[in-house]
């Protein structure tokens, strides 16, 4: 087992396990080693079956208040191919300052950083709340055996923490940059627009589908969702495929979908927009059918006690005051969002998903100092 | 050789050639042999090579002016499964006062007819002008090498007559409905969209392609080309397909692309027409790439003395009178109408390209007499 108080050491020893989502496992088991070490209680959580199966560990020190929870997944996206990486992507080699892997970011390194973090807590005694770990192995697949399962049995169990924290690689560049308190919600929608088919040359008797579906994209494009809100930028829409396949120049086709996705803020629900949507529907090609598929609805942890605990953390070890930032794409706290308040912070996430993913080794001190100055601060 | 005055054992006879397009020639050598018959000087006219070859002929009958010529093709469209005939496609049977096969109205009908009223013409002495017949065997197919080159030998030949009848299937119902006197130009554009890809999520650090796109087809449907002219409908613009092929929900694609065509009436050219495409583009899509094609333009010609003839034909024919019509597909009649009037006057069209292709016996002796009737009245 490596010094525990050493991130570096602990993300190499994570970064070892070749754990492509979801998860296969042996990673797990040895941060559930690590947290075994420091005193936790570790819960192991399997759910899914066969292909889907999916590890997930639920880990607790102590239980007095407050509860302060660290959420997280040790899967990875794929290396691509291994000839590509300069260093191997599961070899955790360091040179010149700078660790190399698969999850270095994201977010083996985060995982790590806060395992030393509590690490550094117990050697000088502890800390009067308690601490939790929430670790998936499918954050970068379906998700839908992972952190929403667990969330459901800390209910069950009344183990819902105070304030969470999830450690993605929330700065853009920089350590400092950026903490995320939201996330805009996520809408896809399927439009197929049917007409008559016929000849160009006599369009009166056809009906072209691609006039139709142009006119509803149209009016979805020429209608701003809104201007923007308090913590959130304007939602956005974007259409991603228009589909035809008609090869023959002189064929009005039967048949024209679209597809879109809408980014959207705490203005909205889903559900209005996907109301929304089938009103401009119905106005501009009544025949249309509309499938929506919601995969997360927008969520804020308005500023208070706790993520100001945080902001001061980061303050104090970077010398920078983090943007509060709800932008970006979705991420599991949209789960957590739903059972209590919820921030991000991580590492620098510019190489994440890319070949040669890679942290510094003193961003991986700094996160580990923000993370232990944070739970003094959240405790005091 | 059956009896030439009959244009039902006439149009017997060619659809028994089984010649669909490029006719492989038999087809024409009956036909030739025909006009030999009575009396026409025949050239053989074949142009290209292999798998393009494409007989054709041209006969004349006298050389006093004036001089009109018929124009037509014995080439066939394919007859898809002969099983779906209840006749069989080249076997040219009657039955209850309807002859059925692939060409009976498209065009071998239409051939036979004139064939018949010159034989009839003949029989009674002749005519005061000269007759022609421009017959091709690729007008159902890419057209390369059939009547504009025929045309072109014609022009060296000091072959171009007065006035031509195109006798294809013109009347949408019944004899005596409509006489085309010009067609619309034809014009093929393919649009495509290069944008940057990227993540929906961050549509700032894309350039959505099907945005621009979007834009540009609105501005192309929202600009009507003109409110028809005298002899015209309005233009139309019909978009044939749209295509990215993007199935990823989270992926902002790199490219997207349409296609349309426009039929475009006497107000328009295609040069202008592609000028005016491209003007759109540059305004919403600059680095839209455009391609166009032009498979002809618009043509017209007015109403004058020997359209008045034909009109008068059919209206001593069939009691009816005829609409001067410019819409619908376009036919060999383009190419011609750059050297001399034409107009174009046959058979029933509605059962065209289909199976059990048919003609009644009445249509092809209605239309036999109108073309007699319309031979005496022009040379008179």
């Amino acid at each position: 087992m490596p010094e525990l108080t050493d991130p570096v050491a602990v993300t190499q020893a994570l970064i070892r396990h070749a754990s492509v989502s979801p998860d296969p496992g042996p990673a797990q088991h040895t941060l559930a080693a690590m947290l075994e070490a420091l005193g936790f209680t570790v819960v192991s959580l399997p759910y899914g079956e066969g292909a889907e199966r999916t590890p997930n560990l639920f880990a607790r020190l102590g239980t007095a208040g407050p509860h302060i929870c660290f959420a997280g997944h040790t899967d990875v996206v794929p290396p691509g191919a291994e000839s590509a990486w300069a260093h191997p992507p599961y070899a955790a080699e360091v040179s010149d300052g700078i660790l190399f892997g698969r999850g270095a970011c994201d977010m083996k390194g985060g995982i790590a950083a806060f395992v030393s973090a509590v690490a550094r807590c117990v050697e000088q005694g502890g800390v009067p709340g308690s601490i939790s770990l929430l670790i998936t192995g499918d954050e970068e697949g379906p998700a839908t055996y992972g952190t929403c399962k667990v969330l459901e049995w800390m209910a069950e169990k009344d183990q819902i923490p105070d304030y969470c924290v999830v450690g993605e690689p929330t700065n853009p560049a920089a350590m400092g940059d950026m903490i995320k308190i939201g996330r805009r919600g996520s809408l896809n929608a399927h439009i197929v627009v049917e007409g008559v088919q016929g000849h160009v040359a006599y369009p009166h008797r056809a009906d072209n589908p691609v006039h139709k579906l142009l006119s509803v994209l149209t009016a979805l494009r020429e209608t701003p969702l809104d201007n923007g809100s308090e913590w959130f930028e304007p939602s956005s829409l974007q259409i991603t495929s228009m589909d035809v396949g008609n090869t023959a120049t002189n064929l009005i086709p039967a048949t024209a979908e679209a597809r879109l996705n809408i980014r959207f803020n705490d203005l909205h629900t889903g559900a209005g927009l996907k109301g929304w949507l089938e009103t401009i529907c119905r106005q501009h090609a009544p025949t249309a059918r509309v499938s929506v598929r919601i995969s997360g609805e927008s969520f804020l942890t308005a500023p208070g006690p706790a993520t100001d605990h945080l902001v001061q953390a980061v303050q104090t070890v970077t010398g920078r005051t983090p943007k509060l930032d709800t932008g970006g794409g979705t991420s599991d706290a949209r789960f957590i969002a739903n059972y209590c308040p919820v921030a991000e912070f991580g590492l620098v996430g510019a190489s994440i998903h890319k070949v040669d993913e890679h942290t510094t080794l003193a961003d991986l001190e700094t996160l580990t100092v923000i993370y232990k100055t944070f739970l003094e601060g959240v405790m005091a």
